[in-house]
Formats: structure tokens, sequence, C-alpha cells
């Protein structure tokens, strides 16, 4: 999978707080960049939130996969690249790859996101708006 | 201060996830140990978080500061001891100490709980009843 | 799935650190109590890091994965259960289940788990003492 | 404490992993946030952590403190700002600001950095070029 096939990528740096006794970046720690990708790349998108809990909906993720291929270590620049994969009715899919500044690609991850009712706690169809907003994350 | 002093303690295990590159506990998580020892010990002496919020009161942390002494290593069990300080008009102090299972004492803490009306974002006096609980936990 | 299934279960509590602005458990804190579940199942095998450590291996954890079936809360008490699943040349799968306290399934994960050497950092055959040890940690 | 008073200020976003179930940032990951500010302003000093490893010494946080004045929120951009403090023997002080982006102060902190020989678990002297280092970051 090429780089070209993400449309978005947001840079960090790696914080001492997420690295471990090995050295490197603890293995949770790379969720929590798939969710400062998917927080960033929604809001270019124009998915906001605020505007999902107006409409008195809201999502959460219902799977989540990681697959490791280099450490990151403290101090080291990298890309959360991310970008929209199969839609369906109530979720849609997120792919990411982690990529140090100098190109090593050092994971890839999937998240499935489903819309829901807070206040019946049952998931529901996709507004259009989010749909259509989707469709412009597609590589 | 001898561990005397302290009515209550509980013991948790250090993980993988708390540690970082150094090989030892990363420092903000002791902040993180302070808030397990708090939650147990007001458990401990029946102040119930859902009962402050029934009477649409709720607590935020004020001031926190910890002084480290020794590093604590993955895998090593410890216990956070807790007691009641000073307890004033809307706020009152808790102080901590995280002792490794053999009694090596690894860092001091202090937090100061403030009660607080979300509703108005005020602070406001302490409940007569939590204040009579608090009194409990001195040494 | 069964619980009978899983041989090793390790009981915790949710820390208010490990909950989100939506109100539960973060989801990237599942693999930290993957973690808790693995750590403890391994010493429970009597697989000692420290002993892989001594003969000049390590391992990582090379793919994660988790299904989400329910929210836990703050204070909730939960059980991280563990089992050993496919055993391979260089890795190994854990299988994990987080059950709330009064047993609805929060979770689902998987994790796999390669040796290597850190001197070489390539991938090596897990060793035998370790292979016989997984063997007891299979339902 | 004007912000004039500080040099250095470095711009953070708040991720949803910081929030915790009363909708702001958990009190614990200000000590984060100083981190992030204490690792990104030593580099703009010229003060490198590899270059202190290659003299054979680190540093270690002996105490920190943090005053919470304002909560932060999902979403929302702020600055570390931080300066220089007491420089002592083998100890210096640093002191940060917390200002949310349109200026509100969130939080005031201050550590207390402790050079040390790992080799001999023994404070020693701060480097004359670090101690030069830092009296470029006083205000």
């Amino acid at each position: 999978m090429s780089d070209g096939t993400f449309p978005f990528a947001i840079r960090q740096r790696v914080r001492f707080a997420e690295t471990d006794m090995q050295g490197v970046v603890y293995y949770a720690n790379y969720l929590v960049y798939a969710e400062v990708g998917r927080s960033a790349f929604l809001r270019y998108l124009g998915i906001e939130r605020d505007a999902l809990h107006k409409s008195g909906l809201d999502f959460a993720i219902g799977e989540a996969s990681v697959r490791y291929h280099a450490p990151l270590r403290y101090d080291e620049e990298f890309d959360v690249r991310v970008r929209v994969g199969e839609v369906r009715g109530v979720s849609w899919a997120l792919h990411y790859a982690v990529d140090r500044a100098d190109g090593l690609r050092c994971a890839d991850m999937t998240t499935m996101q489903v819309v829901y009712d807070p206040a019946r706690a049952k998931a529901v169809r996709i507004p259009d708006d989010v749909r259509t907003a989707l469709a412009g994350g597609a590589p």
C-alpha cells in the first residue's frame, strides 16, 4: 500500500510518556495515535462530533486492530496517515499507517466506527451528510 | 512520617504500560496511583461520588504535588497509603505515600480536593455528611 | 466461547484515569488490560521475562486486535481472562476476554507475541521450555 | 505572572485519550504536558539528553507540583509555556504555564530536575555546559 493511497496525514512527535521499559513506544499507544489521526481527519472532512451530538448521535469504536512493523523511539517524528475504508449501513472503516519521518512504516491499523443513539443505546444508520463527507476521504 | 499515621492502604502491581524508557514508572503515573488510593479510601470512608452527584455536587483536584524518593519497576508490588489532611470550608487535603512492598518509600504526594456545583461552576461548602466521614480518615 | 475455555483470570477495577469524556473506558486501555492479563498469565505459567532476558531473548507484540461489545465504567470490577492460542515457530497467540464482574462480555482480544533476539533484531524460535509452559495454558 | 516571562512555548491540542468522565483533561495528564514542554524547551536550549547520556549522566524528576485553575476540553488548543527557575548544585527548577489558545490560564506547574550518574545511582553536579545553556532559558 503506497503512501499515495492516504489522502491525509498529521505529524506528531513521540513523547517520553509514550515509551516503555523496552525503550520504544508502548503498543497500546498506537491506538492513541490512530485517534489523533482520526480526529484530525474527521475535522478535515467536515465531520464534527459536535454536529453529530446535536443530532442526538455519537459514534463509538466497534473493532480495532494493529500490525506492528518497526518500533518508534522517544523524540522521533512520525506521520499518522488516514483513509476511509468500507462504508456500510451503521458503520464505516478507517485505515491508518504510522510512518516514521524518514518513511519507515512502523504500523498499520484499522478501526470500525459505529454510529449510535446514546439515548436508545442502539446503532443507527450513518446520516446522509456524514456519508457524503466520508466519500471525500476515500483514496 | 511512620506508616502508622496512614489509616488506609491499597496494594497494586506496576504495569508494563506504566514504565518508561528509563526502565522505571513514569513520573505522571504516581498521580494515577494517588487516584487509585483516593477512590478506594473514599469508598472505605463511605463517601460515594454517586451520592455527591445526587446532591448536584462533584469534586475536582485543585492542587497536586509529588516528591519522588526511589523508583518503582515493572511487576513490583507497592502500597498506596492515604490519610486525610486539613479540612477547610470548600476543600480538603489528602496525603499519600507510595511504598514498595518491602517498605521502601518511593513517593509522597498531596492533593487538594475542591467541592463544587457543576451547574454554577462554583466552589461550595463541603456537605456535613462528607465532613463527618472525612473526620474518620484522619490518623 | 464459554468462560470455561479460559484457564486463567485476573480481577481489576476501572480507574478514573482509564475513562474518557464519553463516560466509559477509553478504547486503547483495553490493550493495557490485555497486558495486565498477559503478565499475570505468563507468571502463572512460569514464563518469566527475566529468564528470557538471561537467554538474551525478549518478546514483542506483532499484532493486536480488539472487538468491543459493551462499555465498562468507572469503579466497575471486571475479569481479564486469558488462554493460549496457536503456537507457531517464532510466535504464539493469546486470546483474552474482558468480562464485567456480573459476567457481561465487554471485549474480546487477541495478541500475537514474537520472540526475538534484541542484539540481532531478529525473530528466533520459541525456546523449548517456553513452548512446554505454553502448552499448559491452552484450554 | 505575565506571558512575557516565559521565553518558550509549544502549542498542542487536547486528545480524546487525555479526557476523563468529567469531560475535561484528566489531572495527571498535565504532567505529560509539562514533559512535552520540557523536552521541546531543552532541545531549544541545546540540552540534548543524548549528550548527557554520552557523559554517563541522566536526569530525573525529584519533585513536581500542579495548581489547576480552569479545565481544558477535547480538541481545544493550548500552549505549554516554560522557563528556567532556580539553578542549584545538582538540580534546577522549571516553571510552566498551560494556557488555552485564547489565553485562559488553565494550570501552573513546577518540576525539579536532578542530574545523576545512573552507574552510581548518585546525584552529581550539573555539568558546566548544561549550566550555561540553562542560563539562556531564564526570563
